[in-house]
């Protein structure tokens, strides 16, 4: 069963909104057990929309058009599907009272520009639309549907729910399949030293098929099981979940929706051990992630944002000393920093950025994107040197998620 | 000139991810007069991708792709199009060298995995990546071209910046039309309240379209103009701009891309003035702001984020006596807090935010949402109160703009 997305919207085509409907349907479709395999956006144009048509009726087996079905000039899906689908337009006395209902309810008569709503195609299924003017519609044509929803994000999707849906389940419950994803999200591995380290992903893709996402800030594993048992779907799902975990453990944070702020905190909430930061190049996005997760104070003591170097020498006891001889970006000031704040705050942890983020301030020796990062505990200090890249904002991100893993690794006696 | 956007990725079509790609691009085709008529997302998947092909090349003049460019098994997008254009595959040994140096930069050799990023169709135009490893494709045929970026958005970004614009420009000067946006971008005052401080919005749309849209941190207003020759195009688009203007310029920060913590920047730059900041709720997100300006150490000093008591006292110089007597959450905290992060730092400006960024931790008295901001200068110190949400991370963001819109308004001697 394969699925078509189309959405009609100059709006969409000019890059003024989002298309958030497509994100909307295809999570939709894909829970029915019903793949998108196309999601195309055509313009406000009965040509467009007469040949986006042809096109997803002749490859896809359920077609789902959003967008184009309200009462002014430039909405023309229906029209153009009426056309499509060969079948004359109607007043339909139901839907005409019902539009004159609302509008009355809202103490006001219905405007003449609206009438037209009522217009339907005898050949469609009307579906209703209960918070709108605009019913949807579904065509059938050669054991194929072709849903029409309005583009309003509201109405479409409680019409997704309340009619495409069941309608789906009941005529397709026996060719759907079950297709379940799983990511499991790593950091601090590059992607094709992850694909190493992983080894022979023929082996998984027996199982599941294996993708890769990367992220400026760690490469996400995504698995996909498609089947056509339920129980077969989860079992290969858990059985490539353990064959990745088994190799590659220690780099994962996390599943799917998680991210490594949270994680670092459970940690932290588990064990009542608590963090300060002194930051330098990262600037305050570390102590922002840290402080993002709700709770935060528990944990969370205070931090210590230190641009000059005055004041890493007066908020962090950072030696004069340490800054002439190594510099502000160097192992040393990066491991005073982290024990300074440890101290000062009186926390388990103090965990220290110090980096050139760029564009400039890079020499030969320094470059643009080096980075310590240390994190000082009851026992010991630790310093990582990394080379980032030349952009300063992922240098920020990047420093910042290394940050969180280094302290993430520590809680867990990774390292 | 019709141009289609083509996305390919497994990821947009099981509604993983947004497909926020294709509107940086609308926009960008947009800007250079070249109107996508189409935006079609396709499978990671050979004859998917071939079909897709198929279809943008005989409907549309310019088709760009994006995705399935990576060093992976199911980045299949390269050779799919070699395919379709019928051009071999051959190692570029420039690219190479470029590929090992970049590994070697940092440090680690080049994974064999990547070698085959090196292997370009011949008859392609290479577009040079300089933040990734896989570089641009650019195919011409019948008068058409189709370029092929990676997926990653911010080399997809950049490469549409630095090459398929300059392209576009070259090849095409005179068949477009103009259409021309401008953004201006306002914050500190909300929808409704700006649409009545406007009045006569139809008087603007005779020269220009204009579109209200509301972000968490502020309303943007959006002017459009389309017309045939470009003179007029700008001329009626400076119009517009000076009509709106007249009457909300104080609430305008910038325009277009503009952030507010640039336009912050600038100001502090021109004035070689200096800020420090101290933080509770919006725990490193304001001093994160001001950091991503290239060049910001010129005038950030430092901040502290102190969400203990014990750091208000020990960092800030803030009474026991007042978080006793008003908490820490409250106009008299806020004052201490911006006044004695100043005084420590010797900056011009002390700014500061207190308050309670949810979801718990509200009472009745002072409930989640609430924020107290305060400024500190040379002559006065000042504090503003507001209520926000009770979401905490928009809660953050709320406030962190807020400040920095106090700063900007006192700078320009607004307020």
């Amino acid at each position: 069963m394969k699925a078509e997305i189309v959405n009609v919207g100059d709006e969409i085509l000019l890059g003024q909104i989002v298309n958030t409907n497509a994100t909307f349907l295809s999570k939709a479709l894909v829970s029915a057990g019903i793949e998108p395999k196309w999601i195309t956006v055509l313009a406000d144009n009965r040509e467009a929309i007469l040949n986006g048509l042809k096109i997803a009726l002749k490859r896809a087996d359920v077609v789902v058009v959003t967008g184009g079905l309200g009462p002014t000039h430039d909405d023309l899906t229906k029209y153009a599907a009426a056309e499509f689908f060969q079948s004359p337009l109607k007043i339909n006395p139901d839907i005409y009272e019902g539009l004159k209902r609302r509008f009355e309810e809202r103490g006001r008569p219905m405007p003449e520009v609206n009438r037209n709503q009522a217009e339907v195609p005898t050949k469609a299924t009307i579906l209703s639309n209960p918070i709108g003017t605009a019913p949807g519609l579904l065509f059938e044509k050669d054991g194929k549907l072709c849903f029409i929803l309005p583009g309003v994000p509201r109405e479409m999707e409680r019409m997704t729910r309340e009619s495409v849906l069941p309608i789906l389940a009941r005529r397709f419950e026996k060719k759907r399949t079950c297709l379940r994803f799983k990511t499991l999200r790593t950091t601090g591995i590059f992607e094709s030293k992850l694909m190493e380290v992983l080894g022979d992903v023929q082996k998984i893709e027996q199982v599941a098929k294996v993708a890769f996402l990367p992220h400026f800030y760690g490469v996400d594993v995504r698995l996909t099981v498609k089947s056509n048992s339920d129980s077969e779907c989860e079992e290969r799902l858990k059985k490539a979940e353990a064959l990745v975990r088994a190799r590659v453990e220690r780099y994962i944070y996390g599943v799917d929706e998680d991210t490594l702020e949270q994680k670092v905190a459970e940690l932290l909430f588990q064990t009542k051990q608590t963090v300060a930061v002194a930051e330098s190049c990262t600037g305050g996005l570390l102590s922002h992630k840290l402080t993002n997760v709700p709770g935060s104070s528990d944990y969370f003591d205070r931090a210590v944002i230190s641009y000059s170097n005055r004041s890493k020498i007066e908020n962090l006891g950072v030696s004069p000393h340490t800054l002439e001889q190594f510099g502000a970006v160097s192992e040393e000031t990066a491991r005073e920093m982290a024990e300074g704040v440890r101290k000062m705050a009186g926390t388990n942890w103090g965990l220290s950025t110090t980096g050139i983020a760029g564009p400039g301030g890079g020499t030969a020796e320094k470059p643009v994107g080096l980075v310590y990062i240390g994190l000082s505990g009851e026992e010991e200090s630790t310093v990582r040197r990394f080379i980032f890249t030349t952009d300063r904002l992922a240098n920020k991100e990047r420093a910042a998620y290394a940050a969180l893993e280094i302290l993430r690794r520590r809680l867990l006696k990774f390292i």
